[in-house]
């Protein structure tokens, strides 16, 4: 389902994918088909990472494994678990903190983490699902329920679904589904010659 | 220009900007077209990120500004510096390290640099474009240069450019653009019940 109150308006082209992807609150409870679930998967594989790394890690739950399900929708915030419910998959997202070619602090990890998700979000964008990506998430519960080791860091929470009409879902959430999406102006994060100046291409 | 060796050979379907997407050390230093750049950093724009924070922020020079270009380019490491030098763009990205709206730590501010940089990357894809992110810049060269803020990070920089075929290139840098692309198997990186076990949805 593409929300039509959801599309950016860009001011430059962007591929559809990118245009129409939003973080929907309303999901629709639908589970989400084993073949679509490795696609999105691979697309996080084939990220860049620096020194081909890889930093990312997930662990993965699906709706119709209960158990797994309960257990990994319990390390979310209470104000997530409330929406991600009627996602189809939930992945908590961590990341290695160091290389592993030479055991040093890995500086980029977080950010690598965030390349392999983005890759994944389009992926499944482009086969009809939608990816809620969460910061909100119990981190001590995550470490604690699944043995997270010290060089690992849980990061994010990643809730893959089919998004619903907003007026299917409760209220609150559909609220949040609705309106235009806002974005700073290019010329308001892109500089040119010194900080905080906008370049002149972007003008 | 697709190099036919560094075309991933994913185990599920994949879109063809993910599969054929690779990072080249070999560019031909020809110039990215002004529409082209815009199209890029509008993708990067459309990420996602907490809170609807964009927290990305990027320096700009473009080859044809030699003044700019020289600046941006001084403060990669020196091994970056020998093949960034054939790209058409050089974006230094920096991230917000707080939140604007309460002043707090942004736990996720780097994770979604590379949320905007992936996005920013498969927009360059689709248009012909090649992306080659880099770990290696000098931190210090960048805050004093630009005069980067306390509460912003610079983190990677990102060549933009057109990838030549690896024989046109300086031997060195030929080889790393040559040989199969290689990923962990999704079995290595996707867990289920526990901490490095595989998730059986991917076995």
């Amino acid at each position: 389902m593409i929300n039509p109150e959801r599309i950016a308006h860009p001011e430059h082209p962007v591929l559809p994918i990118i245009k129409e992807r939003y973080s929907p609150y309303v999901m629709n409870g639908q589970a989400v088909e084993s073949e679509k679930l490795l696609s999105c998967l691979e697309a996080a594989r084939w990220a860049a990472s620096s020194f081909n790394e890889q930093p990312w890690r997930y662990i993965l739950a699906t709706r119709d494994d209960t158990e797994a399900w309960n257990k990994a929708m319990n390390c979310l915030v209470e104000a997530n678990q409330d929406w991600a419910k009627n996602a189809g998959v939930l992945l908590l997202a961590c990341t290695k903190k160091t290389f592993s070619y030479n055991g040093k602090p890995n500086r980029v990890h977080e950010h690598d983490l965030g390349m392999a998700g983005c890759s994944l979000t389009l992926q499944a964008q482009a086969i009809g699902l939608h990816v809620h990506m969460m910061g909100g998430i119990n981190h001590a519960s995550i470490r604690a329920t699944y043995q997270v080791p010290d060089d690992f860091e849980p990061l994010t929470a990643i809730a893959i679904g089919y998004a619903d009409k907003p007026e299917n879902g409760d209220p609150e959430l559909a609220k949040r589904d609705t309106g235009t999406r806002e974005r700073k102006a290019l010329c308001e994060f892109v500089f040119g010659h010194s900080w905080g100046h906008s370049a002149k291409q972007v003008l």
